[in-house]
């Protein structure tokens, strides 16, 4: 397989993230659970980007180059924030975001699921 | 390069959910609205394992078998959120963070950064 | 002024919430930071219950008993989490609303804001 | 009983609100979905204020006169969209809380819980 852009990134934006913090001795406030409030901070900062357009409006969010920027900007520190807590925890996203991905697919069997959304409210896994 | 665990992984995961999405007829659902808000409804999750423990006990959640199960389930879902997002809005999420990493790199020089967390506030970058 | 339904509630919440906490020698996980925690899990929860629908079917959302049960119980735990932080800070929840709300006046005069949705996003103060 | 600041006041905070929205076209982009995620973007501000300081600290915010008139104005915010979004849906904030904590005390009866915070984190009510 070839890599495709991002990959191979994870684990080098975790180093980055890791000699960031140390270099500014950031370590001691880089504790989880201040990271999962730096988390929510910044998804609440993306949600502000979105919350008054409608679904349709929001899908064409990235044609508006200003907008689309901050919406870009708001993903990448929600990412930032989401690495470096995982590199804490001693979590590899990618792998942890799998085997959700695979209870979800035994709670949400296609036949059941197809074409509804009453099914995923249930458990938030998607 | 070598692959480290996790790498490769971001493209391979947005295809599978992609794909998760699609047998189950559920992209009308998946906007960037509505993703935006279950991406905040994952985290909520993940603070409310959190929210009664002090940092210290934070540092050490893992080592609970059963609590840190939980804990690596909701990052896990929040990957799973992020990544979906990410992929309708064209977004490749370790290069938007790598750019946001860069930018902070220079609002946050180590010479006036070092241990001090009252910078780190000002904008919300790590 | 006549009571309304709701009147004279807020005081009342507020010492009904501090004896609940008391009884139960739980005031020392009641910290502001612990608290604000607490109430964004709970309003990740109200999230999840209107992130599929459209914003037309949340308008609808209380028609369903079942549905709107869960919508109201996820608001009441949003408000109990903001009445109890409210409390731990020293700060009148409906005054600093109203200042608030003062603020925005100021910010978005009628004649420059009506129906307009792109001033409203800028400081998100309603 | 008599009134304590702040009392009589949500009713009057809701028409004001009312006041506020339609004075400006506003109330298209006042739906429960739309409000919700505003709901959540200011509490993730409230977070953002607190999330590097230890919860020793966050008890002394308010001692910070700059600090804490930032905390002030979150919480105002927070109540804002709050009290809009119980409006649209024709909620009692009072009255919903009041019935959750009711609810709590049932399932957190004084001899089960007392001093333990284990118990608290399961349903998140408080």
């Amino acid at each position: 397989m070839e890599h495709e852009p991002g990959d191979a990134g994870v684990a080098d934006l975790t180093d980055r993230l890791r000699r960031f913090a140390e270099e500014r001795d950031w370590q001691r406030f880089h504790t989880p659970k201040n990271l999962a409030m730096a988390l929510a901070g910044e998804v609440g900062e993306l949600l502000a980007e979105l919350q008054w357009l409608t679904p349709e409006e929001s899908v064409a969010v990235m044609a508006d180059p200003e907008h689309g920027a901050r919406v870009r900007a708001e993903i990448g520190d929600v990412m930032i924030y989401l690495t470096r807590l995982a590199d804490l925890l001693g979590i590899d996203l990618v792998v942890a975001a799998t085997d959700k991905l695979a209870d979800a697919a035994r709670r949400y069997p296609v036949e059941r699921s197809y074409g509804s959304a009453t099914k995923a409210p249930a458990d938030g896994a998607e």
